[in-house]
């Protein structure tokens, strides 16, 4: 079937949503970890984190206007610190429930049961029962006339993860990580391998 | 362990790239389907789509400098007109082989022998082999300044997929569709649905 550009229009607003977010494909699965001035952390979950570049190592994460990662967003914007978690199969359900509308004053650690990690002397709180984790460090962001949506622009600092994930050619196992990805707004799915294939070629 | 920032620095640049590339988790596995103002198709695999909104219905695309999918680009700010086609288990050693550096006078539809096919008077192509596809209309592109990658931004004009995807809430079924994953540069990953959570609520 086609659905045209006006049948999109005429669409019940969560029935689009949830048609669109899920259309464009499998997206990667995380928990971003933020802390204000005052000390008060905040996780959010995020399935807009993007490859940006190897060297320097730069990863893009899109905010959408007005959604419930606003506080994780402003604390990026502040501190210039944040942390980017992988999602594994045993925290699905947690992960999930951090996108519920807590108060500001009340930390998304506390309300799911995550734990709080410090590693170092990072100011942000890492996620202590995810496998690989990532220290950031903001670089710049940019707001996008379209629809006011937020594109944050971060540098990896540091990675932690255990050893025996890296291959010998540095490709990290997510499989092995038990990392998992999210399709539409409440979907968690767990991959399996089918190839890894060689440098292609004319 | 941890792996530092000099750490980086100092790592071989194709061991970085595999290791940055796949450490932020899984990603969409899609094809981009484009066409020159002179009729010659062009087709790569990207595993950079990112959803920007549901209303109006935008997706943006990484695009990296001196990459394979230069053509793709350069058709994209061209004609303003693209397909995004799910990359399914059928078609994953096809679908790599389109990121090969071929020749812009030669289509990879024609080295890979994946199918053009024309739907309506849309002029980009859609892959034949793929269930879902989506017509796309260039609205925007920024480039950034950190690193040169170019961000572009359309809008979805058309869907073309199977009705029984779709389910009673506009969630698409995409373990039905048998779309998969990407990993780093070069992983394909079959995902199984673990759970979809309700709404969450504090």
């Amino acid at each position: 079937m086609s659905i045209t550009k006006s049948d999109l229009n005429n669409m019940d607003e969560r029935y689009r949503a949830k048609l669109i977010n899920s259309v464009s494909g499998y997206k990667s699965a995380n928990l971003i970890g933020s802390i204000d001035d005052a000390g008060q952390t905040n996780l959010a979950v995020v399935s807009s984190v993007v490859h940006l570049g190897a060297n320097p190592p730069l990863l893009g994460v899109v905010f959408r206007p007005h959604s419930v990662s606003r506080h994780t967003l402003e604390n990026i914007l502040t501190t210039e610190r944040y942390t980017i978690n992988h999602i594994n199969q045993h925290i699905t359900e947690q992960a999930h429930q951090t996108s519920a509308r807590y108060a500001k004053e009340q930390s998304e650690f506390d309300a799911t049961g995550l734990s709080e990690e410090f590693i170092d002397d990072f100011s942000a709180p890492f996620v202590k029962e995810s496998v690989i984790k990532l220290a950031m460090h903001y670089k710049a962001h940019q707001t996008l006339a379209l629809n006011g949506t937020v594109f944050v622009i971060g540098e990896i600092m540091a990675l932690h993860l255990p050893p025996e994930l890296i291959g010998d050619d540095g490709h990290v196992d997510l499989v092995a990580a038990g990392s998992v990805c999210i399709n539409g707004l409440d979907g968690y799915y767990n991959p399996s391998l089918i190839a890894r294939y060689p440098y292609a070629k004319p």
